[in-house]
């Protein structure tokens, strides 16, 4: 009962989380004052093979969605992020890191552009709600902020889009990656996307509650036949597959330069992004922190729970933020921000797991790859 | 197992978590996406009755403390809130609802005036740091808006006082409550405020990382000769005081002149609060909801995880957010927001503690007053 979380109205339910509970969640996490799943009755290895080989129903509600709505809508979201979004057509998806002035993260959503004037950001753990709604106000654009009564359900794995396709028809096939499509689910339209928070590929659907409860219920039953599980977003698969988490591997106090995500920076283009000129600044000036990833010689059942400090001949040049075992590799994985001196692939680091025990890491390219995968 | 609570980085550790587990804490909740302890190994009732006899030492580090500082920094605290803060001096604490431009609550912090440009705003669960940042930087402000590495601490209970001054002075006895004082812990001033999140008196420090680490141990140890314990805010405790929780009682879909916070609202004067115009507006009209105390016949040991529906004559009229049995008054104490109409004080309404069991409550002032002590 060490870890017990105490429920209360201000960690929110989600539509979904009494069929969670049925279906013996073991623990959950908070993410936008709402619960989020992280375990069921099997070790989080299990579930990674699974992952990897039938499909799972993960109740994601946590990813609110913020609505901008109104004429100054895409002005106020690249307002927001430094990637251009003036050739995103409407149905896309597109990973949109969020910065402010001084070019620091904010959040990194999915923005879903579902019109011109209209847009769906699904967000990870900060309140993009209050500075979108700040930002309007006190320049006083002409754009509505809120909350949209969507509580998003993914289908994650190999098999998610045969069972997609058996439940909401063939056409989901053709909806190419971080592409969306509109299915009928009770009664009325939801939109789906090919999306999701693993590597393993599936579909994020975007419903309200009634339509959530009615997706949930079909795709457990249709799933039998799948060998579906409820599951969660992995954290072998997450980190094996590059999958940042704002809180985790990146913060305030990092820019979206530092946190491997200039390919999704378009500082040559004026988009008018906020935080445009200390990014370019920044830029010129070459970043000296870089996210990496790390294969650690840990124990198999090391637990960081609390960064792990990283060195290199004695000097401390970053920490790993998460690390979890990954038996595919035979090793843990690992990511984090180390000195931008120490962030070359193939570089020797040393990693402190607890006071007593220090032991070997290696800067890798992410995705990870099995070694043998690497070198064929 | 059921509500395990999953650990990462992004749920932060307080200078203090290491702490409170070496001193048994059963059980976390997450507020500004860091731990706050919500029991140890006594039950909530035993905790009651010792927090109103004794002293207790929090950790309340989740108070994240929003600074905001700059020659724009009085306007912007001010825009946020529609307390006039014109009178507010330097060393003061105030109770500050933050509203949007439709008058809606954003957070509900204690407000701290360190200088007439420098403000610290300790708050409830939600980023008021990015609404105030998009604020400022949409108005071009000139002003900075941050995160202060300061993690506060409380001490609270009738042996407070004595325990407080044991340690840091005599001078402490005339602190008026919310008044603050400057003490040195570890070498350096640190503020202190008599303030603190119960019905029972006591003190808050806003110490840095080191300084609060020192405090926690110089008054673990003080605290012995005043049978202090490890503790958190106390439900029972809470609801009798009639102390709000932003996310349980209110939340942004909700006024502060609903939420019982009209006395805190100066509408009369042109503060320049962002929500001015619609809490008048909303005056004018009349509120038809309004926050309430319910005393309510439930059994002894039912739990308020998901509101309450309360109803009268068959209506649904709003429900009950927070409950717990109060051993003093010998019934359960509960805050929601009614209807207006079913809120006057001793207005009987029905409450649906679940499927099967509807029991009778009646509305009554807040602080709650045992009947005995209420008639004398």
């Amino acid at each position: 009962m060490q870890n017990g979380l105490k429920m209360s109205r201000r960690i929110r339910r989600t539509p979904y989380t009494a069929r969670v509970e049925a279906l013996g969640v073991s623990g959950f996490t908070v993410v936008n004052h709402t619960l989020l799943p992280k375990a069921f009755q099997h070790t989080a290895e299990d579930d990674y093979w699974h992952l990897r080989e039938h499909v799972q129903l993960w109740d994601v509600g946590c990813q609110r969605q913020v609505e901008i709505r109104g004429s100054d809508a895409g002005r106020l979201v690249q307002w927001m992020t430094p990637r251009d979004l003036s050739t995103v057509a409407v149905g896309r998806c597109v990973y949109t890191p969020l910065v402010d002035h001084r070019g620091l993260l904010v959040n990194d959503p999915i923005t879903i552009k579902l019109g011109d004037d209209h847009f769906w950001l699904s967000i990870a753990d900060s309140d993009v709600a209050l500075y979108a709604l700040g930002l309007a106000r006190g320049a006083d654009l002409d754009v509505s902020v809120g909350e949209a009564d969507i509580w998003p359900i993914a289908v994650q794995g190999p098999r998610a889009e045969a069972l997609m396709c058996t439940l909401y028809g063939d056409h989901l096939r053709n909806v190419r990656y971080f592409g969306t499509a509109t299915v009928e689910i009770d009664g009325s339209p939801c939109t789906v996307a090919r999306s999701g928070y693993s590597g393993q590929g599936g579909f994020e659907l975007y419903p309200t509650p009634a339509q959530g409860r009615a997706a949930w219920d079909a795709l457990w039953r249709a799933g039998q036949a799948f060998d579906i599980r409820p599951g969660c977003p992995n954290l072998i698969d997450r980190i094996e597959s590059g999958l940042l988490s704002f809180g985790n591997e990146m913060t305030r106090d990092d820019s979206p330069l530092e946190a491997g995500l200039a390919r999704w920076c378009d500082l040559d283009t004026d988009t008018g992004c906020i935080g445009l000129d200390a990014l370019r600044a920044q830029r010129a000036r070459g970043v000296t922190r870089s996210l990496c990833g790390v294969r650690v010689d840990a124990p198999r059942g090391a637990v960081c729970t609390e960064p792990w400090p990283v060195r290199v001949g004695g000097e401390t040049v970053g920490s790993l933020t998460s690390a979890i075992h990954s038996p595919r590799l035979g090793a843990h994985v690992a990511l984090g921000i180390l000195a931008h001196s120490a962030s070359a692939l193939g570089h020797g680091v040393e990693v402190q797991i607890d006071a007593d025990l220090r032991v070997r890491g290696t800067v890798e390219a992410l995705p990870f790859t099995p070694r043998d995968e690497a070198s064929p």
